[in-house]
């Protein structure tokens, strides 16, 4: 596994940690706790866009693994995550038109994982997922991933909408999955693409969906309102892979 | 939703659900008793092919609503299963050949109910598991189904088997997913269908593969070994879906 999480306890480890551009993924602060070095490490973490909770001594204290946790503790991935560039780079060395998973807003792990390791099997060259609001590569997704995270890389980018962009510039489609769209069956998938999937409670956001040439829709024939996300995605991955082999 | 879990406390109230014939999904015994009720408990929960778990007093004390579990609760699912006739109904009464899934050994409550939840966005007309091994319908399924547990009717068999026989005598085909199979695409998956689904682990049983018309695969193109079982069995729903549409 080129996957590990370690704990970082104290408030000088943790700034340092952040400073030296270390990818934290959750920090946990003592409620309630104001002075100048946890001020620091707030401003940090909202500059790296990590999600913070507060939590009472009690739970420092359970959590904590030295027993010196100074009123915070931050959770970092030893997963280094991709460059969107690697991903370009995998493609070409299989002289594949690129194939990118792009994750709008998935916050259940656990489908962050079973969808990595959907692109795993259905050749997608990558996964790209927002820095902000979304799942980042926590043990959960390392385990739902099945061992893919190993093989697939996943980058993560301060703003998908222009990574989007900048991806468009080098040749590549998009398509996002939404219940508005055309019956994926109707579409041509094949060529260099990006599939967009979204939160199962809000879809793909406005201004990422604006960035997409299509929209896709998976054909519903029954009474509840959508498939769960990771499902929805395998489902749109293999009607690509379909186009491909055909 | 047609689903509510119900708690059952005391040795006279969960023998006479189990002989009133009620859905017990789950029942907790006091770790060591050997007394006569109990035994008449175990029988039952034996001939109804109920999980029993042996647990401490402290657990039951924390479990019991009452304070009166004389070291026996049980969990009754509110959920009556359907028949496999209901189902057969369901696709008649659309005036479309049946498509059912069967669920070999898919343990996992949250795949059983992301499974039942694609069964009923892809126009399934049911969902068949067998009584032993596998996971019952039980809260947390009726939960990750998202309400589809309240339209998608679910049919519980002793033999998966031999209804298998029973359903190929009035007209049906099943087709297994496994990964030694046929491409999926290159399978007639039209008419009256069963999909098979297996557990990630151990795939579709020999004796339920036996019975199978077709073996389909989904074309793997990664580094890792399957994809989760509900993403599986989503892409061939899918398949089966695409196949129809033409």
């Amino acid at each position: 596994m080129r996957y590990e999480e370690f704990m970082i306890e104290g408030r000088n480890a943790v700034i340092e940690a952040f400073r030296a551009g270390k990818p934290i993924d959750k920090l946990f602060i003592l409620d309630g706790a104001q002075d100048g070095p946890i001020q620091t490490i707030k401003r940090e973490a909202k500059k790296h866009e990590t999600m913070i909770k507060f939590v009472t001594k009690e739970r420092l204290d359970q959590l904590s693994e030295t027993g010196k946790h100074q009123g915070v503790i931050a959770y970092m991935a030893a997963y280094e995550y991709a460059d969107v560039e690697d991903i370009l780079a995998a493609a070409r060395d299989k002289n594949e038109p690129p194939f990118i998973i792009l994750l709008d807003n998935i916050e259940d792990p656990h489908n962050l994982g079973a969808i990595i390791r959907t692109a795993n099997l259905a050749g997608a060259h990558g996964v790209i997922i927002p820095k902000n609001r979304a799942a980042g590569l926590t043990a959960a997704v390392a385990r739902t991933s099945a061992g893919a995270l190993n093989y697939t890389p996943v980058a993560r980018v301060t703003n998908l909408g222009k990574t989007m962009e900048d991806l468009k510039k080098q040749g590549m489609w998009f398509v996002c999955a939404d219940m508005d769209g055309t019956v994926m069956y109707q579409l041509d998938l094949k060529g260099p693409i990006g599939l967009v999937i979204g939160s199962e409670g809000d879809g793909v956001g406005r201004l990422v969906k604006e960035k997409c040439d299509f929209v896709a829709s998976i054909p519903m024939k029954g009474d509840i309102d959508s498939l769960n996300a990771s499902v929805a995605a395998g489902v749109l991955a293999y009607e690509i892979v379909r186009q491909r082999m055909m």
